[in-house]
């Protein structure tokens, strides 16, 4: 078998980077020649995990796209995606011969049949520590250490209600193979990720942006993740002049970030102008200089986005 | 966890009575209410397997839909098929919880992540084997029949080269727990299913039909193994008549019957008016008496439907 190419999704983050890497680790094991690769600058986070484990980045490439008709199509394996929206540029281009992840199935459509396995759990490793233990492979230290770090980090260390029980008990048993505390080990991981001191207000601004529909009006959530508010509330007044200036740019109904705190598990949620009654009716509290204090919120998809979209219906 | 249907395509085949049946037991192992349906008439081979091995025979379950919005919705389980044009009537209105399946993915999406399991193997019930395995769970020997079964209708005795060495070393094995040999036992099952001596022509213009869409075009194909094409020849004209009212009656585009010598491995692929052109661009060969014989091809998953997707596109 050619090669492979195992990629996560554009904007990588580290359940995508540690899923390329850690399952290109047990497809060499298994005899096929795979490469993880990347659809787009590894973040703090990411860039902390690798290099904590001494583990190569993955390359990231600007498209699969052939450069001329004659070559073969490159061979590729998505994980943690499969929407069109979220893939490397080009891949229409490549040969997709296999997906996992644990997404909803979004756009994706094959001509003949692959290997697709989709797993609600909260991480895509834990989807592929999965298939180390049916094919009875143990991971290196190093597959082992990226697949936890992802697990921490879709998690954040199990305080995302998006964790199952065996996103947890995989975590503990990689941690072992890994040799690390998987609480130390967390809070160091995620504290580099929420390192946000260099960053330019465009950035925070437009920090892991999506867009919502409700009706005919469109709002978008961002979020950046934090362990003190105090830097990023230094840069809020030029945060949300972007934030506005994007809006009326962009014909949005709103916009709001979601300044996660994972220590105290808590989210600021801010917001443009005009956006305040509506935001106090979404989650029947009041606001303060245009956000509200959210206790124990820290999923947009699960705790934010519905309730903000029932509003504006 | 409240009950859970298990369900094939519609125009059932082996594989899709026995996925139904053999996933089932699986789950009621694992502590899963689970209950074979189906959606369609059961045809005569799965009736000779179904009897053989003294299993009884899912349910014809027309449609699931709710009776009233009170009611809760159902919880499917598709086997065997994922495109929206193949399931079982209402499901729209029911909850489908988890795929598993050896075809291309197609139209098939959901809101929130879901346990999605698609091997290119053979047959469904070599995938449903596999989950067996990787939850240490032992077929009784009727489900283990049924399995077998399913493989041998799929593969038609591992001539098509849909086969892969995973299904034929899973019927051998499954072949010893259901006790019977299954070179003998595959034979008089096929021959069983291959016995269209007494079925009138809507019955055969109808077998096994599925519908494709290519861009906006739906066309059909539907596929009938035989064992001598006498038979079925002495009927074609009254069967393409059928076919034609159907077309124009539904809008497709044309309907394609496959009629799969079983013993010779070719197919005579018959096609409706207007499919000419299609049919000869799709297999760069020339028809007589609108059908075009197909030499060793037995598979139209493999060897039919992609290229004709891809002339229709």
């Amino acid at each position: 078998m050619s090669k492979v190419y195992v990629v996560g999704h554009k904007s990588p983050d580290t359940d995508s980077i540690g899923a390329a890497v850690s399952y290109s680790y047990l497809l060499r094991q298994l005899g096929v020649e795979a490469v993880p690769i990347c659809a787009g600058e590894i973040n703090k986070e990411s860039r902390f995990a690798l290099d904590y484990f001494g583990v190569e980045a993955p390359v990231y490439v600007k498209s699969v796209a052939r450069k001329n008709p004659d070559e073969e199509k490159k061979k590729l394996i998505l994980v943690d995606h499969n929407e069109s929206k979220q893939c490397i540029d080009g891949f229409e281009d490549a040969d997709i011969i296999e997906v996992i992840d644990h997404h909803r199935i979004g756009d994706f459509e094959t001509l003949k049949p692959i290997f697709i396995l989709i797993r609600p759990v909260g991480c895509v490793n834990t989807v592929v520590y999965g298939l180390y233990k049916q094919h009875g492979v143990k991971p290196s230290r190093e597959a082992a250490g990226m697949m936890l770090s992802a697990i921490i980090s879709d998690t954040v260390l199990f305080r995302s209600p998006t964790t199952t029980d065996e996103d947890k008990q995989s975590a503990i048993e990689l941690a072992k193979i890994a040799g690390v505390d998987y609480e130390k080990y967390g809070m160091e991981m995620l504290r580099a990720g929420a390192d946000i001191s260099d960053y330019p207000p465009e950035k925070l601004a437009n920090n892991d942006s999506k867009e919502f529909s409700a009706g005919d009006k469109v709002f978008t959530i961002g979020q950046i993740s934090v362990m003190d508010e105090a830097p990023i509330e230094a840069k809020k007044a030029e945060i949300m002049k972007i934030l506005e200036a994007r809006k009326i740019e962009k014909n949005y109904v709103a916009s709001f970030l979601m300044v996660t705190n994972i220590l105290t598990e808590n989210t600021d949620l801010w917001f443009t102008e005009g956006a305040k009654s509506f935001a106090e009716k979404a989650f029947g509290k009041e606001s303060k200089n245009n956000a509200i204090l959210l206790e124990k919120v820290m999923s947009r998809k699960k705790q934010v986005a519905p309730f903000l979209i029932k509003v504006y219906e």
